[in-house]
């Protein structure tokens, strides 16, 4: 039986083109780019030619794109760069991040900082307001993703740069904006210099690249913990990982650049019908509703939505029996049911969490995948014993 | 004019076994190892047989191997757990490490330990009783790595851990030894366990794996400063970079283990013809010169050799220019010339230091290139006008 995939938020299924790239330049540029001699020297033009490929559609200067492992650790090296600061302070973090932003900020407060938390609204959306009434005169940086990863809610980064920039120049210090754009690249356009972003974080095999090459916009450099070899300007250690990094930066070019508006196109069409068809099975909840009235506000690759009272978990299992694959929430989360904490961030109740559960789609989803997707959580919904569905 | 490489050391050139098995994987088995679907599961259990794979040919048990994204990676989340620590105190680490040891320690020192780096004796090695000399009741760690990267000198790693198990038994506090046996794995057998080691990193594409995928060895937990989704027992976050790991683990397989004894020998023979070759050519400085006086001692896989006062870097070039790629040092530091650090901890004066090149060898090298090199070294020696060569 082949499988329906539907959990592309978690990551994408293979593009053929980027595994062809990583396997040719693994096996024609296998130079350490530090190296003096000619295969070094390959493979450090092949390097920044790739820096180049990556910024001109991130809306960075190449050297404000360093590669890293992935966005996890993009994620990291900003938030834990404040351990190294003389000074704690305090730290102003939305409630729905994901756990590479999440967890490195409880770290932060275990290690001193003041770490405040902002709910989202019951849209799963962050008020810029409520964030900025939670920074103070000693705030070193604010994180808020671009795209929520659960629901798919699409987070006013532009705006909460603008009051931070607007606080600056009353007088304010300035203060570190992180945005983890890893759901958004290749779902919105990503300007990072537009956004007025002071780092980003971005993953590429979320993209359709294989593992192992994340980025991180850096407007300016900061000091990082891990240390080694200089690569990466200093900011990231460890011999550059080529052809990930090439199959990254060809990923960009084809799935999140030129492809962008016509692939989210695309994928409002297929969540248009994912909404039609789900809405018509007894029992569905949206999570938030809005993506019904507002869907504008949402990311069209990503729709959550649950059956109360069957648990999210049970209902992954029911149709991956059927042949596709979805799931909870994030898949760093979801095996350990922290993904309730997100939900539960903007005004979700604890049971309605417990049943979520998310369906995502990608540049290969079709309408006849979403057609029998549809028909078949519709049979499994009813497949369930009464008193499961109340 | 195709390339002799002789800079394995830096990064060895491509398996094509381990490519296609990363392209297999890649496509085969995209599934995110956290996912609760049939795709999340069937690449949990490649992860974990790569795990159990790998952890077979290092004296590891399973749960003891971490997969990272390289080497550099591993050796900071080791060193760096430190700064997790309620206290400060003392850190032993050998002056010959790798940058990416180095480094940290120099960041420890930075953040309040007391930082103590021990040179190795003119030989390269590193004294143990030495080493010990500089512990005291406040050490914390200790790290001293297997195999030099810029001589080959065999550290002595077991020595070290007996003695610090000794310290232990007689009341001492236990002191975690820390190894980087980055350039160890493929050309010594290593047993973690037997060793006595409490940590080691390794790093798969030294080996002939694609880049993207180091390993730690822990014999026990430790709590590491990146956080996220909690793979990797909670030890190295991000989604797991399955096509490296499984590379990985055929590489370990493929030049680590049975190959291990045979692939020594035939190092062996091929550093002996170059200690041949290269003895005959007037001016040479092998370092340290007991690589010809007592060969088991140093990796059979680096030689290390200057032509005083010629420059390693020249030297370098002008064999670039002939078709040979060799390196002044570590890659990860021959850039910033920073390997003369290393040669200078073993009492190496600084001008014969800034003169030395590094020749690597791997388990393609053959006699006839070995023959060539030796051959066009000696007329690029002699090519350099009177007073360069004194």
């Amino acid at each position: 039986m082949s499988t329906i995939y539907l959990d592309w938020a978690a990551t994408a299924p293979p593009d053929p083109e980027t595994i062809e790239e990583h396997a040719r330049v693994a096996a024609g540029a296998f130079g350490n780019p530090s190296s003096d001699h000619a295969a070094g020297k390959a493979a450090r033009e092949l390097l920044q030619s790739a820096r180049i490929r990556a910024a001109r559609h991130l809306g960075a200067r190449p050297e404000q794109v360093i590669f890293t492992s992935c966005g996890t650790e993009s994620n990291n090296i900003v938030m834990l760069s404040l351990l190294l600061r003389k000074r704690t302070g305090s730290v102003v973090v939305s409630g729905i991040e994901h756990p590479s932003v999440f967890e490195p900020a409880r770290l932060l407060a275990e290690m001193g900082f003041a770490v405040r938390f902002v709910p989202a609204e019951r849209n799963g959306i962050v008020s810029p307001d409520r964030l900025l009434q939670a920074v103070d005169e000693t705030t070193l940086l604010v994180a808020l993703m671009y795209v929520n990863n659960e629901t798919g809610a699409i987070q006013p980064v532009r705006e909460v740069a603008t009051l931070l920039a607007e606080r600056a120049r009353t007088g304010g210090r300035p203060i570190h904006l992180h945005s983890d754009c890893v759901q958004a690249l290749g779902k919105l356009p990503v300007d990072c210099s537009a956004l007025g972003l002071d780092s980003a974080s971005f993953s590429g095999h979320k993209l359709g690249a294989p593992r192992g090459c994340g980025l991180l916009y850096l407007k300016r450099p900061l000091v990082p913990l891990y240390r080694g070899g200089g690569q990466e300007s200093d900011l990231r250690p460890g011999t550059e990982n080529l052809p990930a990094i090439c199959a990254t930066a060809l990923a960009i070019e084809r799935h999140a650049a030129a492809a962008g508006a016509e692939g989210r196109a695309r994928a409002a069409d297929l969540k248009g019908l994912l909404i039609e068809r789900i809405g018509s099975i007894e029992g569905h909840r949206f999570i938030p509703p809005e993506v019904e009235t507002e869907p504008e506000r949402y990311s069209p690759f990503i729709l959550n939505v649950a059956f109360p009272p069957m648990p999210g978990e049970v209902l992954v299992r029911l149709m991956n029996d059927r042949g596709y694959a979805i799931s909870t929430g994030s898949a760093c989360s979801a095996r350990k049911q922290k993904h309730l904490r997100v939900l539960q961030a903007m005004g979700v109740d604890h049971d309605l969490a417990f049943s979520a559960i998310r369906v995502s789609t990608g540049y290969t989803t079709t309408r006849a995948e979403i057609e029998a997707f549809s028909a078949d959580l519709a049979r499994a919904v009813a497949s369930l014993p009464a008193p499961a569905r109340r």
